[in-house]
């Protein structure tokens, strides 16, 4: 059919081995260092946290790497995820760009995030491990991890910042549901959240805090280890299934992007549609705009500094070279949980260094009414994240329509709304307001980091 | 792939005609009665409802019905919808059946309801009509209604039964999302809600007042019609390509269903899948088990009368000869929302009468224990609605285990519960009862059933 919408692909075509772009960076991304030493991390420094099959990931420089059967089997739950062609939204804003996205709302738990929870519970389980920690802000990375834990008969135990444990019952619920404990953060069973909770009984939590947590809870139980969502190599391997999918569904629709876009928070939706493009490129192929679009009340990549920070606000993790904002930085109140955090993905980070890709920040309005449009054009809500990479596409759709050029855009929509509608009635209510980061607390955070010899 | 796990057909596979049932019963469905008259209505009689072409399917007894090319075009954004094997669940269970499952939460509305939203939204706009009126209980109609409505610039106007607006505030911020407008009801908008409220202020509304508010609104405006999500014969037409699709996916997957299973409340999702089957048997195919599922609060064929009644409150609507608990029956709370109507689709009652169907009835807490097992099998909440669908399902399934029968299994899986979190909160938290509708209410009910002349 000429004017077909969705292009999907048979089971058989989910990729059968992940794609690392540490093996085609021009230059290496710099080492993991332990928080104590300032040397490079070993595996043996995360075996308290992961298990190595994970820790090897990690720092594996192979160009492919081989998605166990097994969680292949689970992928065909949901995977290939469409590819569409947003005939409407195009036809919506007049512009002759065409305008694709990757839809990865389709997952059991809405979002990207089971791509890389499923293969994590599986090699924990493969370890022998019976219990996992995590933590979670909106709640997008707790329940899918809660998921992937009901496929594996593995305890999940989430550490879920209290202000959206508050605010976000069902998303709790469906934490629940797939069978996972969630405990608001701070808590009074670790250190790390008695610590805090000392100093302020009324802690309304973060991210950082509830890493603290999880990690602690970890790194103290040989039975338990942690799993995180974004941010580390791993996550970001894992998630290339998207971006794989996408160059074989773009063939289907004999198109090539010219603009690639993702959100980006720790980064793993951005890096899994972006980096299978970029690997390309780095072997010979063509260059294409890639941009990741952040919030500009956090704006990491844009107003970040790249140095060497800790992942968390206790100060448990290694450190990691990355965009920061300092772990002590508080970002004000907005709808997108996931763009919360004050770090960014170190691949990411590094191919940004590199010039490999552009980044945007965008205050959240102008996203909603973004999310508006695209609900009423293409039937989907998308989650808060998600906005940001819609507000993108069709700022450069209306580019293409400004210059008369028709260049093909692809965005990664990376999951729905309908556990954050209260962000849209927010939006509707005219509630929503454009907060900017406080300039002060940011020179203070970025003042505070970490003093680690080049 | 010999275990694959989902059979998805390509856009063009969408079916190019809705299949009409009323071509091949063996003896024609009652004939729909004016209210006043007691005669059969004609067509002009619905004209200040529906647009004619409307009225026209709700009477035609061709066996075919051509989907006009933009409805098929829409369709496109989600349909074919998946048939999927539940192979996790069939494990989980221990049972030598097979069981598929049709997901029709894929739509953008969440459920099957955008099947018949959509061709009622063309036809309304072909016939230059600008504005629609309809009622929500729990909001999936609504919602459908909502988005159909932002596809083809219709204004859509909502009335939501009070409780269900009070108490699922993300439900009505969807449909405000696709840019309907939301009253709650009853209204001081209308008679029909001026007269309920001058005798209770506080009344949490029903269907049956809504459906009387968005009927009036309808009725006293020539620029207004009005839309059904279910019950009538041009529902039940338009949800028959769930049915189709499902013929030819048992086909891919070399399967043939022995028994069929859909829940029911005015009977739309059921009938969708089920119809295309039972044609197939009425002109002489294989016959199949084909099991309607209904709560037990609330049972329309297991224990209504086969009686002609009204569908609304105020009896505004003409008069259907259908299964019904009486016009002023009100079923305990419980929270399969969609399943709380106290009549069945005429054509559904008629199938049961004439022995083609069977029925069956069940408490709500065995219902939220099967979908959470199929949450944390299958990955999917189910709304609340298809959690009956899924019970029976698994019933049928460990009574093929005890009887050692490799039988195979196909249910509709209507919806995703992603907005009915609040029941599986409560679910968790053991405040779910089994509420039992009330006999002597339910007697005074039947007995208020209109005299009409046999």
């Amino acid at each position: 059919m000429s004017d077909q919408i969705k292009y999907v692909l048979d089971e058989e075509n989910i990729p059968k081995s992940w794609y690392n772009l540490n093996a085609d960076f021009p230059t290496p991304v710099p080492a993991v260092l332990h928080p104590g030493t300032h040397q490079p991390v070993g595996p043996s420094d995360l075996e308290p946290l992961f298990p190595m099959e994970l820790i090897l990931q990690e720092v594996a420089t192979d160009r492919y790497i081989d998605i166990p059967a097994p969680v292949r089997d689970i992928f065909r739950m949901w995977r290939p995820s469409p590819l569409v062609r947003a005939r409407r939204l195009e036809q919506a804003l007049g512009t002759p760009a065409k305008i694709y996205y990757k839809y990865e709302g389709v997952s059991p738990a809405g979002s990207h995030k089971p791509n890389t929870a499923v293969p994590q519970a599986w090699y924990n389980k493969q370890a022998g491990i019976k219990k996992l920690s995590t933590e979670t802000g909106a709640g997008q990375w707790g329940s899918s991890l809660a998921f992937a834990g009901s496929l594996f008969d593995l305890d999940v135990l989430v550490f879920q910042v209290r202000v959206s444990f508050d605010q976000k019952p069902y998303r709790r619920a469906l934490m629940e549901t797939y069978g996972a404990r969630c405990i608001a953060s701070p808590s009074t069973e670790t250190d790390s959240g008695r610590a805090i909770l000392a100093q302020n009984p009324d802690s309304p939590g973060s991210l950082g805090i509830a890493i603290s947590e999880a990690v602690e809870v970890a790194a103290k139980n040989p039975d338990i280890k942690y799993a995180l969502g974004s941010v580390l190599n791993h996550v970001m391997l894992h998630q290339t299934i998207i971006g794989q999918e996408a160059i074989a569904q773009c063939e289907m629709a004999g198109d090539d992007p010219d603009v690639i876009i993702g959100c980006a928070g720790g980064g793993s939706n951005f890096a899994g549609l972006a980096f299978p493009f970029l690997g390309l490129q780095l072997r010979g192929g063509r260059s294409r705009r890639i941009i990741a679009v952040e919030p500009a009340a956090c704006p990491t990549l844009t107003r970040g500094t790249y140095a060497y920070d800790f992942g968390d606000t206790a100060h448990l993790t290694p450190l990691v070279k990355m965009h920061t904002l300092g772990s002590t930085f508080i970002p004000p109140g907005f709808h997108a949980g996931g763009l919360r955090y004050h770090g960014m993905s170190g691949m990411v980070s590094h191919a940004y260094e590199l010039g490999l890709i552009e980044a945007r920040a965008y205050k959240q309005v102008g996203c909603f009414e973004a999310g508006v449009q695209f609900a009423r054009t293409e039937g989907i809500v998308p989650a808060p994240e998600s906005t940001h990479a819609v507000r993108c596409a069709i700022d450069e759709a209306l580019r293409c329509k400004a210059e008369g050029k028709a260049e093909t855009i692809l965005f990664n929509l990376s999951g729905h709304g309908h556990f954050d509608m209260q962000a849209y009635i927010n939006y509707f209510e005219g509630k929503l307001v454009d907060q900017d980061y406080d300039e002060a607390d940011l020179e203070t955070a970025l003042a505070a980091l970490p003093a680690v010899a080049a």
